[in-house]
């Protein structure tokens, strides 16, 4: 399934992007007065292959959960079973991403990809409410500084599960989706993809997630150096690296990209977890690019490494570090904004108003 | 009218700042993980009086508009009758203002307070649509290289009209009010205002506004420069100040931040004009700082000065130069998301998640 994903995916298209820059020039604004959006909705009609790209509406939060088997060396303050709690919550509608997905209008899917602890009883279902999808690939990771994470198999079946749900949330209507992440001491296993594939050190990659103190932040990033050291993973290998340094989510977050990628639909990536799997995606198909929108710049250091590592500027810059989607949800307004525009500003020549 | 909103505006209440801290510091995310939200949501509460603070919706644009006797120094490439031109636009719906407008639900009220040229016949005003306020106060504004722009009388009159439509706006239900501005040649007295009330170099103030070439962009710093060597504007007399080297949009909107903060509503600024508008507001009234949120880092230098001088930090820094209130449109998302968090977000107690 992953290779007739990245077989499906395409280069942008040349004309629709033309198309879009004239069209920008005829509008009822100065040549540029829109900055970042109007190259935003000349790379979305690209990904389209039409100008103007559809309008990115309605909108998809997928919050992939997981747990890791690096809990066990302490790279965090928070208990495990707190990943378990935080889905009852995002169940419940009492989340922040779920307070941001309301005010956006967008739905809320979370996929158990890899909880270790039990879920609590799920709330009744509400439509058009948040929704648990039962994808359990693994009860969390291994120790990524004992041993790999992940089988190549459990890392293939959880990019699987992300492809699978991109697939299935545009096929009930999505034209945006957007990267949500749940799991206590998941921003180890990410900076360790982000200094596996970016190059870069580790110290470098890994920051202070939710707020380590100086002993916990030292001893992170020795576990994120311990691991690369151990496993020497190859970024030409984006599956080894996933399996040996990754998480059940970041490797779902990197099938959802690919999915939706292949299907030309733009993917709305919110933090450091979601950029170290944009990582793995790009490693996977560089054409995925095209569909990614970065919608901030978390707070967490790696998450600046890896954009620069795939040549996007972030659309926000308000030093979020929750996850969860926040983020992306935030930015959602300006992509949609972005696009928008092709589809409803007046021209010079109908508004009659003069050109300089 | 201009003394009486100043004594009614108050600091801001530090009981609900404190409130709303300590109530972040419960809801179910890593403490400090909201960034910039955390800090915007606290002053909102701040500016209230209340934790949390209202929402802030319905929101209000008001776009003012007006003329520039400097346009006949050749400071822009566009004819003075695009002022006008625009304002149709404006009403029937095809500005990019509008576009966004539709799409965060937002009121469109043009107020023209100093257009020069003749408005075209507008379109019959349809409910919940776009609306004029006829409030000119003079056709344009003089030529700021030969004389004082206003009379003080005028600069008095243009405040007085911001402050009631500020008035009007809230009366009638707006809990927040975006800046928005149109004016050909408006980008002149606003590096005028951002040299005088900030104290920057004429050049460090300046932009290209829409994008003019060099010859035009060193014409207008020596304009700005040569305005303030005739004038000297005292930045401790703001009516002065807006009298010699502003223009009438800009003293309207410097009228309408006032305003608001006299209400204790937040007023969301747009780019460069409203910032150079915000400069003016901040002289009448320290405390009207509080009230003000900066929707974004326009593309033009003088806007950095301002908020700079202001302690302001914008939102979004999306390289926007259009004016219109589109900036302050993009950004309204990220303030109400903000306060949205302190209404809707589980605590740890309610949710039954484990803290650190």
């Amino acid at each position: 399934m992953i290779e007739s994903t990245i077989a499906a995916i395409r280069p942008p298209d040349e004309p629709a992007m033309v198309a879009a820059g004239e069209l920008h020039g005829r509008l009822t604004k100065p040549a540029g007065s829109l900055g970042a959006l109007e190259e935003l909705s000349v790379r979305l009609a690209g990904l389209a292959g039409a100008c103007p790209p559809p309008l990115p509406e309605p909108a998809a939060v997928a919050i992939f959960a997981g747990d890791h088997g690096v809990h066990a060396q302490g790279v965090t303050p928070w208990p495990q079973e707190v990943t378990a709690q935080m889905i009852g919550n995002f169940l419940a509608g009492g989340a922040v991403v779920n307070a941001f997905a309301r005010q956006a209008g967008a739905s809320v899917t979370v996929v158990d990809v890899g909880v270790a602890t039990a879920l609590p009883p799920a709330p009744p279902e509400v439509v058009g409410g948040p929704r648990l999808l039962a994808a359990n690939v693994r009860r969390g990771t291994r120790d990524l500084t004992v041993t790999a994470a992940l089988t190549r198999d459990e890392a293939r079946a959880a990019v699987e599960v992300g492809i699978r749900v991109a697939g299935e949330l545009v096929d009930a209507g999505a034209r945006i989706l957007l990267t949500g992440d749940m799991g206590i001491g998941n921003t180890t296993p990410a900076a360790a993809l982000i200094a596996a594939f970016a190059r870069v050190d580790p110290a470098a990659a890994t920051g202070r997630g939710t707020g380590v103190d100086d002993p916990t932040y030292a001893r992170k990033i020795d576990v994120v150096r311990a691991a690369l050291a151990r496993h020497a993973p190859d970024p030409a290998d984006p599956l080894g690296v996933l399996a040996a340094v990754g998480g059940l989510e970041h490797a779902a977050l990197a099938g959802l990209i690919l999915g939706a990628a292949a299907r030309r639909v733009p993917v709305l990536l919110d933090g450091v977890i979601a950029v170290s799997a944009a990582l793995a995606a790009a490693a996977f198909a560089p054409d995925a690019v095209g569909a990614m929108v970065a919608g901030h710049r978390s707070a967490e250091p790696g998450a600046t490494a890896a954009l620069r590592h795939l040549g996007l500027d972030p659309l926000l810059d308000l030093g979020l570090r929750l996850g969860e989607g926040t983020g992306a949800l935030l930015a959602l307004p300006v992509v949609t904004g972005a696009v928008r525009v092709l589809h409803e500003v007046a021209t010079f020549d109908s508004a009659g108003v003069a050109e300089k």
